[in-house]
């Protein structure tokens, strides 16, 4: 055998092994559940990474709810989404970051019906999958109780899937999810003087 | 003025300090560019959220190129994705991960031919953003070289937006890159002996 036959072994051996590992950790699993998911942290993907399940969801014939409790801007997401009809509902509560409305009552209002909307969804066997975009603000602020939150999540459909997006996630929260992903910031091209672009950032 | 009323002068107040700072700092803003995006890390939420920018750059009226590198198992946001017709173009190069084929040679091949599908729709003036899922696992592992990727993403077309995925990213790669993020891995479902399931992981 020359040494090339040797390492290619070994790299065989070594990969064989791995896969062996990972097949017998895969049928240790036998749970299937509706998952409750946490995209938190400072960084870039919370919301891309929901409407990314978005798509698997929609791909395996599901249908997908999304409530923005705080953006109110267009999105391309939004727009893209329409492509799958009734497939998808959408609702806009929010009136833009609460820094652009300056009134707290009001903030407090669009979140409280917000969630009355998500609830509704949450509960409609209809859906597969619900994304609760920017809840995490809304909680951080107190525009909602995070405990009746929390319990509305925990007491949610079976087969239901739930993502919850926002930077500052709450301990109670992060504590009754299944996962929770922390999108960390490494670097920003902001830095480097680059503009917020449709595509990029909505 | 009462407690509640001066409650909410000061809520006010602090919010119109806070967006004048962000107007300025959006203001302050001037690039225009196609940028290189990297999500890396243990956590979930690379891949999903490289496909949540495909819509975005979709509903904007963009074409989106997808080549994968290693995952060979049919996913949903594949599916889903043939809504949009010849808006996407997507190539699966892998035949899984290498644990799974346990042949180096073969391994390499089909990440060379990828590589190749990835310049070609690079340079295709018609793409606004290239997703280049699991590229780090390929680079990790030495099946194509570092610094022959490094250059070519570096000298792609201005316009082009190109996000690269996969654990490990490796340094250079990060250097090069203007927003990286790591998803950071808080809590997973598998410890609690969840299954993988449609819809969450593929």
């Amino acid at each position: 055998m020359t040494g090339t036959d040797d390492e290619t072994e070994r790299h065989r051996l070594k990969m064989q092994k791995r896969k062996a590992l990972q097949d017998a950790e895969i049928a240790s699993k036998s749970v299937e559940k509706g998952l409750l998911l946490v995209h938190t942290g400072t960084g870039k993907g919370k919301s891309t990474a929901a409407f990314g399940l978005a798509l698997r969801v929609l791909g395996h014939g599901g249908k997908v709810g999304v409530v923005q409790f705080i953006k109110s801007r267009p999105t391309g997401e939004k727009t893209a989404l329409e492509a799958f009809g009734d497939r998808v509902v959408w609702h806009t509560a929010g009136e833009g970051f609460t820094w652009e409305t300056q009134d707290k009552a009001r903030d407090i209002a669009a979140c409280r019906a917000a969630w009355e909307t998500a609830t509704t969804l949450m509960d409609d066997p209809g859906f597969g999958l619900v994304i609760l975009d920017e809840l995490n603000i809304a909680l951080r602020y107190d525009y909602l109780p995070v405990e009746e939150v929390v319990a509305s999540l925990a007491a949610r459909r079976p087969g239901l899937h739930v993502v919850v997006t926002g930077r500052n996630a709450k301990p109670p929260l992060v504590e009754a999810a299944d996962l929770v992903t922390d999108m960390t910031l490494v670097k920003h091209h902001f830095k480097a003087g680059v503009k917020t672009q449709a595509g990029i950032e909505y």
